[in-house]
């Protein structure tokens, strides 16, 4: 998706270990009309695909799962990242260790909220190893859902997250797929 | 606003401790149909009021800021509650008491993200004893930005929060004020 690229090009910046900084218009700062234009392009690749509901991540993927669903009509569940006194009944959960953070977590989802029968598609702003999605989907499965695929804004080519789960079956759509940082070259797209 | 308390009355529950569960439709899956009526109501609220920009908090106020954006053709941006490795620079911040995980936090916000100037719309899914609206308050301001109000989807008015920063002089409009959740009347709302 050219504008998205467009605005990582203009204000995406690297920082050491390979990091990718778009707070400024993507995950801490968000610019909703360009939220909605990535909504839009998620509804074109994913039209005529069965979605019933929509799942993410706390908390950057939030509001972009939240916009796009307005392209869908369905509802948005988040996986939260630990327990929380104000969640009850039975869950599902899974394992994941996050690159950015270099730290293992547990997330959890509501069996009540993913059911089986439903079509979920998965919002994320960002897929680099693919632990994150990796886990959603085992959730999901797990709930007895099926897995339409994924949307996600940003991928880190290099670190072969999508690849993997690509092989595996798993519909990946992302906006950007980024291919090196730090080279020569600055930030390179995947054709 | 009518329309969210009838779901409510007609989804939330009572844990012990007055908690208010209401994750079915506001703060884990989340009704984007509602977060738009919502949005709407925060837009006829502070119309005619200047507002350059929506701040919440992660996790549960991200989907309904970036809807309610919508309405106001403004950014979001959410402060974050732990330090993480891809945010840099001058950040403001500020320690909140969570009643409902009975734990301190610190969040923080990047004073590139809210400037001097700024006109900022608060919003958050709930108001309770005020501490993580009072540290998104006294952030903002400590940035050189104006507090325009907070828009809150269900505010618990009988922990006295809203009503301390109403005094205070910040305009805080509630869509659903909770006075009493666990008395012989079961969910009472403020009239």
């Amino acid at each position: 998706m050219e504008l998205l690229k467009e605005r990582i090009r203009a204000e995406g910046s690297v920082l050491p270990g390979n990091i990718l900084k778009v707070g400024s218009f993507l995950n801490q700062q968000m610019d909703i009309a360009l939220y909605n234009e990535m909504g839009k392009e998620f509804a074109r690749r994913f039209s005529g695909t069965k979605i019933s509901r929509i799942v993410t991540i706390e908390a950057s993927g939030i509001g972009l799962a939240c916009i796009t669903a307005q392209y869908f009509n369905v509802p948005v569940v988040f996986a939260k990242k630990h327990r929380s006194a104000n969640v009850s009944g039975d869950l599902l959960s899974a394992t994941i260790t996050s690159y950015t953070h270099q730290t293992e977590y547990t997330v959890i989802l509501p069996k009540a909220y993913v059911r089986p029968g439903d079509s979920v598609l998965v919002i994320d702003d960002f897929l680099a190893n693919g632990c994150a999605l990796e886990g959603l989907v085992s959730m999901i499965v797990s709930g007895g859902a099926t897995v339409a695929g994924a949307g996600i804004a940003i991928e880190k080519g290099f670190q072969g997250g999508g690849d993997r789960l690509r092989a595996r079956g798993v519909r990946v759509e992302s906006l950007a797929i980024v291919e090196a940082l730090e080279g020569p070259e600055g930030i390179v797209f995947r054709k």
